[in-house]
């Protein structure tokens, strides 16, 4: 209609991101610091998230850091409860954190009000400062991605994986230096299309694919599934490595394809049974990761970006967003505008 | 092999239902009562559940169950951070349920282990009083399901389900009363295989499907699709109706079967924008549930269980977990032993 190529928005967006992290580093540290000492005075023993779709994998990234890095438990929240069920939960001394991007879902917005008239310290972390969602909350962290325009959610979605990071960085006293090789690994990855997009040909006739992964990266398997879902109309489904063994195996024949998503780490020692026994059935089977994991696979993309496993999902989802793009549009559709969606999803 | 009819051991075990039900209720409502004057007495601020498979779906419930009735805030915990990444959570104030049929699984047994160490009051709940997850747990509770035999479990999901109901019900002050109908309620359902068995023809072919429910019934829609993707082999995806509108809406096309878990309720009320945008996309749909919520399906289920909503899950599931039995003996496949699996799955 317009002249633009099918999905030339989200491949520009995919190719803002190492700027859009780099400007966060750069940025965002005093907002996120101020934050952070917000809630440390506040001294939360529990934190909840709440966010859909992508933000929903933002939320489960930075639980699994809460868990890890703070020794806080934490949850995800179901919104319904609150707003369909009218639950007034007491909330002193928990940390409520609302991820959206647009800061527009009107269930948050109400979750949020609720949740902070229940006495929760509220966060919101979104891409719009003006949103509704922001105003809600006590608390704000612009994720600073520029405008996002196309449907299926990608530098937004890692400018949340980076923000939450630095604030738990923050809590912890951090400088969030740590975190200064992330735009470089984002960049190195960014060279590598072709190499994903040589993976979307393997994939033109499979219409169901299998992602796994586990602790920091089991949200980067859910992430990627949303985006086959959302662009290429497959249905595919995430599981954490040990979920996967408990049942959903059996499904998997050698026409259903499986990709790992396993960085060096912790992570990867957990997934090696998984690995294990998916070779073992002659499964078809795509591992993005370290050297030792790529070994494993059918095919491998070895992610060489030299950051540790915490940061990996930050940097790694681009080879996943790379393969969205290149699915999509070898189907000959337009990932930059998936059939039946709208950029904001109003759900009560 | 064995003369037994395919699928003979989980019919059997889909059929005691009913009497598994009632006899929870004769036999186990002193020990619930017991535990649920121990967790009050500590009166705790926050409730995490770890489970996997069916019995994470029955967490799920149970953590509505809380947050709705006990208005206290509820999560699911990730075993990984504990048993990989070695987190030890501050868990003073905290209730951790760990649910199993076996109560064999290493890393529950060790999730619960450092749950206690960490200071949480700890109940597991399971199918075997004898296991090492029971023993490992300060407090337990037995579900009284008998001795399961088929992989994909039926009786023990509705067992666990139920005592977890009952906990939350004495928890409350109540005498277990309220659930006097769901055994009969079971038995009503049980009677109508044969409509079920008469969907199962309707997916002889299909490969994929989409189940989606909102509220207590979305652990139903979460557990049918285990089931489907356990004995039949079905890319079988669950959303809860919010999330499916974002994002995973996409991917369905008239070819792609959605199943609806809509009992009347809270839950039915939210569903309905839900339902009306999958029928103003002509998607195929059946719905299980409530007149007016099947009424926009292409084929209904009309439950007429004369459960409230809260309590329906423990029934409900029966019609589904019919349907999973019929199309995977349809298919020539064996529901008692799918490919890849054993009873119980170890995890670490």
């Amino acid at each position: 209609m317009t002249g633009i190529p099918p999905g030339d928005v989200m491949r520009r967006e995919i190719a803002e991101q190492p700027e859009v992290l780099a400007r966060l580093l750069a940025d965002g540290l005093t907002e996120v610091k101020a934050v952070s000492e917000t809630i440390r005075r506040r001294a939360p023993r529990f934190v909840l998230f709440a966010g859909r779709g992508s933000s929903d994998h933002a939320a489960l990234y930075a639980k699994y850091l809460v868990e890890v890095r703070l020794n806080l438990p934490a949850g995800l929240m179901s919104p319904s409860t609150i707003t369909a069920y009218g639950a007034r939960p007491n909330l002193r001394d928990v940390l409520v954190v609302a991820v959206s991007q647009s800061g527009g879902s009107p269930d948050l917005v109400e979750t949020v009000e609720v949740a902070r008239a229940c006495g929760a310290t509220v966060l919101a972390v979104t891409n719009e400062p003006g949103s509704e969602l922001a105003a809600a909350a006590e608390l704000h962290i612009d994720v600073r991605a520029g405008t996002e325009i196309a449907v299926a959610a990608t530098k937004s979605y890692t400018a949340e994986l980076l923000s939450l990071w630095l604030l738990v960085d923050a809590w912890q006293g951090g400088d969030g230096s740590g975190a200064r090789a992330v735009p470089m690994a984002a960049a190195s990855l960014l060279a590598r299309a072709v190499e994903a997009e040589q993976l979307a040909d393997r994939y033109r006739f499979t219409d169901r694919m299998v992602l796994t992964g586990r602790g920091y990266s089991y949200p980067t398997a859910r992430e990627a599934a949303l985006k086959y879902m959302e662009t290429s109309y497959l249905a595919a489904q995430a599981f954490s490595g040990a979920d996967l063994l408990h049942g959903p195996l059996a499904m998997i024949d050698q026409n259903h394809p499986v990709v790992a998503v396993v960085p060096d780490g912790v992570g990867a020692a957990a997934m090696r049974p998984v690995l294990e026994r998916l070779r073992g059935r002659g499964v078809d089977l795509a591992v993005i990761g370290g050297r030792e994991s790529t070994a494993y696979g059918t095919v491998g993309f070895e992610l060489n970006h030299g950051l540790s496993e915490e940061l990996s999902p930050i940097a790694e989802i681009l080879v996943l967003q790379h393969l969205a793009l290149a699915m999509s549009t070898v189907r000959g559709f337009d990932p930059d505008s998936p059939r039946g969606l709208l950029k904001v999803t109003q759900t009560w």
